[in-house]
């Protein structure tokens, strides 16, 4: 099944000039969102894969799939706030201005084999402040998977280093 | 397995007085997410779901898990602002003020079989905002199904009419 024909183009979303990428057209249907979690998770099923790590928001929607399928458990990586016990913290920057992501300190064992999982490879900016995380709490990452890179955003390059598996490309803007 | 000693009691969070009950500690025990997504999907799986919406944004981390154990598609709902495309939209009293949730219009085809997932029934304000989304898309309501009721909030009567299924009860704050 050609999963990239089932992400819809919203031309001026959030803002004039950017062409969004839609994943709920992929989502709703159902052999193309069971392909699409098979997918993620067969790459990794030989890897012995322990915690799931999944990026608010749309990153749990996958991730907590690819964790039932690979017997693994989930942790989420939240905006700052929103996780109720001690955390850890990681920003980043944006266009303009900086962001931060935290994890519970507690959620990962020293040693757990790890994936990261979210939608959307854009800029890497995210998925970098978040690996980071992963490695503050001793967990070792085995890779990141996503739905979609934007290559033209060049985010894989902040990831060096870094297994990356990824489902859908769009090369060009 | 019992699920319920999987949750965590994090006293004075969001602010003092309240006992905030932290899922993160059962969905990264691999065992009970797994149990957990199971006992959700297996009360619903002979009604022949078409459509899981799981509820911004814990509610995402069940939702998807469920909907691919279901052979379901998922739709999100999700806060204001955050869905690219046409949306209709609910809103909900809250103790002060109000807030609103949306689904996009063309997300449920009418007379789809519809289960709804969250992580928690509280006062069951989003849930029933959510609930009568669904139902002015034309999609069936089938159930709402979540991990944790708050007994004493009394959320269920917002809900009346609506199979509900919950795996964990607290009976008392």
């Amino acid at each position: 099944m050609d999963l990239k024909s089932a992400i819809r183009n919203v031309q001026d979303f959030p803002k004039k000039g950017i062409g969004f990428k839609d994943i709920t057209t992929l989502l709703k249907d159902p052999r193309a969102f069971d392909e699409a979690v098979k997918a993620m998770s067969d790459r990794f099923l030989s890897e012995r894969i322990d915690t799931v790590v999944g990026i608010e928001s749309r990153g749990f929607i996958f991730g907590g799939a690819v964790a039932v399928a690979l017997d693994a458990g989930f942790v989420p990586a939240r905006k700052p706030g929103k996780l109720p016990s001690v955390t850890l913290k990681e920003t980043y920057d944006l266009e303009y201005g900086t962001d931060a992501v935290e994890i519970h300190k507690d959620a990962i064992e020293k040693g757990s084999r790890v994936l990261v999982v979210d939608d959307l490879l854009a800029t890497g900016g995210t998925a970098a402040a978040v690996i980071r995380l992963v490695r503050r709490t001793g967990g070792t990452l085995v890779g990141a998977a996503f739905l979609i890179e934007l290559d033209f955003l060049g985010g894989r390059k902040k990831l060096e280093g870094v297994p990356i598996h990824v489902l859908i490309h769009f090369r060009d803007e």
